[in-house]
């Protein structure tokens, strides 16, 4: 008999919210188990693979292995949607623009929430989506009504969308840095964004660049200029900052396995000292349960966790703003949660309330 | 306003159990606070230092900040005592010796418990603590009290007791893969205990063995025939074990942070089947909700959480049993909060069912 | 225009040994070429690939690049006999079944040398051959004639052999560790020899157990009872000891990229004192080039060179022998290159003389 | 007797240069007796330690261990003079300002050379030194006389200079890469050079920031604003460029042991397209031997080298260029050696002709 919630007093079932995931055998769905398991509100009531269908999921996530009596089962689109209040996708690029339609229709007037953790709706324009996705995009209509899941700047329209455009990874990272600056249009000209990411954001399927032996002792950069998360910050900074921005994103493989760490470089549309800076940060993050300002953010000490740690540093108007995270979680199936607590009217911790597994 | 329990409906505060906690900037006391902050019946009200008074727990260990408002005191016996229903000891090696006799002349008719983490109570025999420690064992009435707490093949003492001398981590992980054996008199001769310690084993404060630049591709073994560990091994098999057996344990410095991977060879003192033998381990284990028999135990999949995973393999009598551990969490504090549940009436699991972060 | 050897003043042309490789785009040819592009009395002529034919050797070996002109090419056995003195094989196993007949019919009167870095001419029963490797045996004639390549401890029948197998990277650290006691006689009973390998030992290939991040914060045994490397062991101790002995091997993944770590125990068939053994280990080591007697030997402290570092301890007949090699160098190409520079009547040092790259 | 020069025919004794290192007990002098005890013109005479005097090299340098008979000395510059032609000073900062003086005192009319590989004489400006080494500088006539030792653009000076100031890690990456346009008057505005560095950087001394439980998987920025090698690099860079620039070096830990990966951002003061860059660094890095212009720069291939491995991308205005080398060597004591080569006419190559150890 798994451990797991029964240690705690739970609500009524009846209250319990449906929640499926599709494409759950990738460390994204590995880190939505790891939280909807364990989450008082949920009930995780199918898991679908492509690869493992009938084993049981802790025999892929062996972590998970006592704790959960789910298996894998083939992706029945009517059957889902029939089961289900929510449903997370956690799908390789291109597969959302195909599900989402078939969601949304087999759902017909039942009110059912979709969460999309990959890219298919987080850019708006479609010819942007394939320039980078290398994809037309067949879905048009779905990407108007979907919201960008950024939690902290989007809360109110998240609350009342039922699609939701996860973020990606090193957006996550680079826009809790750079928000509060591009709300007071502080923003101009260069927004340098200089991310190192841990492998895990390579997903589960091995690869050379993943390979141990290349990758343990290495670090180096990759996508220049290419890479596409840097539209997805470009677009989110626009939303907000008027004065024209020009954001370069570089990303680099180092050699841990979960975080991104980001360092970002740009010049103040006008002074203000950095206490100003700092206060302005302060408006906008101290309350925030997610958000820590601290004196100098490290990937070890959220790893785990879906915290992302911010600090501010600047001379003249030259700023310099760090921000890390785990890339699995706030950069991923933690702030997808965080989403649907909001959705669902639940306390935005729900599920996530617990600290970094440090050191 | 630090996240946390707020979250979940909370047990009434006249229920709560009192935790203090003396020696908590190291990492055990690091790892008590990560279960206990978190912990539905638990309320913690002191965590000393010698180092850090003063200093807001969140800044020491920064995966808790924003977590707790929690300070660092200094040790005050009489007040901790007076506070507290139970007392965790996260000390250096000999300072519980003091430690313990003062707790319970402060508590006089008080029902107070405690549970200390560190060596001082583990060895039952006075000479064989001062042979290992190199300490005269100043506490001996208290050595005959404390019960030793592997749950698992303790659990009635320690519902009784109110001194808990937790394992070592080394013997927790090879005590579960052998007292299946032990207990059913299986052993005979030589017990060849094969160990790799990640370094957080070797505590907080930086030493040469834990300089990054000569640990991290580094594998080495140490304290051959002299681990404080190793009687400690022995004499828990032999509380069942009536052939005689002779452990010897090797210990080595593995390049991961955490956890501890046990190779255990021995031949056994009669013929059983490999089936059979698994069986046997089934009956001891299938309802444990920290033990899990796998095919593979792995570092990294138990890593972060209070699992104990095991694999059995035989050959005639030839017998190879691995088991991996969480050097902090079942090693240490995890088996830890395990005990305190038990001693309160707890569900044994409270605060403890979740998984590991893997990857 | 390479650096490299230009610096230093080369022996003539036409005293150089011509040298080729089949199968050099794995590790194995990577680490050959490290040491023989830059090895005075050598000159690369081929090397061959199957997946790589036409691309410089700089491009797949990337450390490499700059260092050497050679082209990767296919694999003609006729020419690379023709242009030949010494061919290594760097091939999976299986292939230099076929290979090595290939190459000394092709040779016809020539005189030319192979050194077989896979496990195709270890195993000198042919039935235990095919049960380890699942495969038969077809070249008999040639098992008969190959001398297995433990430099230190075969080396008059090293030099007079045109047919090297190669050891194991596993038995080559065990055996450096327990040759001295089985010379003697001195083993008797069971030998446990419990090993932990870095990543690099598993190729260049990506897959699951290599993926980073599986391994990067891993440890786990594998291949229990049944390493191909087991009956390598056993079968070279038996060649001295004569008293019955039964070899366990336990190999274990460890979170480095290079570096075998051996723990091997055993009780010995008399007592001897652990000075008269340091004596003894002194007595066939001291004037060993590459073979250290330490008090702690370390994964890291090799890596990147041809040593073994070796250290005994022991208790009684109780025996502990640690030994730290580099699996690529002492326990693959190193080892190599040192059995080409004794069949050539070379110092045995030759190309191999630096120090390991520590930290 | 040690292995090493003995298998290859030496130069005669009396053209021998003779080294002594100044602290050869950290990881820098630990990497200069790797190049300079197999030098093939180098013979090194004595090796000094305030903490080993007494103590045999290999003991302290394991990887040196059968390599050397050489053993540490106390620092008897009148000594050292008179036995050495050239003296590395491997020492903390502040130290070279008092021992230089005193080396070429005591040298009197001796021709002596000395290659200081600390911070001491690299900031031309005294104030500026004092700013950010918080340090007077006492031997202001020595840093007029000093040569930057960035072999690359200083040959023809290096060469005939007897005082080298070695330059930092990080500027020597950083350098490298910007060098190119700095000539060519390029550069103009922001210069943002965004570094990470493995744990050696921080030196043999074990700290909370190298402990292995903090930095094994950990990524962090620090000295925002106010790393020393900042003014070094916008010292060195404007040497060249005449338009006015202002340079950001932000330095971050990531989880290696060895390697400096830079990126660089900037615009440059025209535009000029990606293949006319690529060009314009073929011109300065083609010839050279230690610089590599390569697709991708990777940490851990130059691991344990002396190259320098750069590229470049641009879009528009906008260049990003990337290099990578090894800071122990390329970024310390391999460039040493260089700059010694250069200034005693040898070829630059000498005793630096080997690859990185990789994987």
């Amino acid at each position: 008999m798994p451990v797991g919630k029964d240690t705690r007093q739970r609500t009524m079932d009846s209250f319990m919210i449906k929640v499926s995931i599709l494409g759950a055998t990738g460390y994204t769905g590995s880190e939505l188990l790891r939280f909807l398991l364990f989450h008082e509100q949920v009930e995780v009531v199918k898991v679908t693979s492509r690869t493992d269908i009938g084993i049981p999921v802790g025999q892929v996530h062996r972590n998970l292995y006592k704790l959960t009596n789910l298996t894998f089962t083939e992706e029945n689109i009517e059957e889902i949607v029939e089961l289900s209040d929510v449903v997370f996708l956690a799908l390789p690029h291109g597969q959302a623009l195909e599900k989402v339609p078939q969601i949304f229709q087999a759902a017909k007037q039942k009110d059912i929430k979709v969460l999309d953790l990959g890219g298919d709706f987080r850019l708006k324009d479609p010819q942007v989506f394939e320039k980078y996705y290398k994809l037309k995009h067949t879905a048009p209509e779905f990407l108007k009504k979907s919201v960008y899941g950024l939690t902290e700047f989007n809360r109110e329209k998240i609350r009342k969308s039922n699609l939701i455009a996860c973020p990606g990874c090193f957006p996550t990272g680079a826009l809790l840095a750079l928000l509060p600056l591009a709300r007071e249009n502080l923003l101009t000209g260069d927004i340098i964004i200089n991310s190192a990411t841990g492998s895990s954001g390579s997903g589960a399927t091995p690869s050379e660049g993943t390979h141990h032996p290349e990758r343990a002792y290495d670090y180096k950069a990759y996508n220049l200029f290419s890479h596409r998360h840097q539209p997805e910050i470009q677009q989110e900074l626009e939303r907000f900052n008027r004065n024209p921005i020009e954001v370069t994103l570089t990303t680099h493989s180092a050699p841990m396995v979960r975080g991104i760490f980001t360092t970002v470089y740009t010049r103040l549309s006008k002074e203000i000292s950095e206490d100003q800076l700092r206060d302005l940060y302060r408006g906008y993050y101290e309350k925030e349960p997610f958000i820590r300002l601290v004196d100098q953010p490290r990937a070890a000490v959220v790893a785990g966790s879906n915290f992302c740690d911010i600090s501010i540093a600047s001379q003249g108007r030259k700023v310099i703003i760090n921000s890390a995270i785990d890339n699995l979680v706030k950069g991923g199936s933690g702030q997808a949660v965080q989403n649907m607590n909001l959705m669902f009217g639940l306390d935005e911790k729900s599920g996530l309330g617990f600290p970094g597994t440090h050191p």
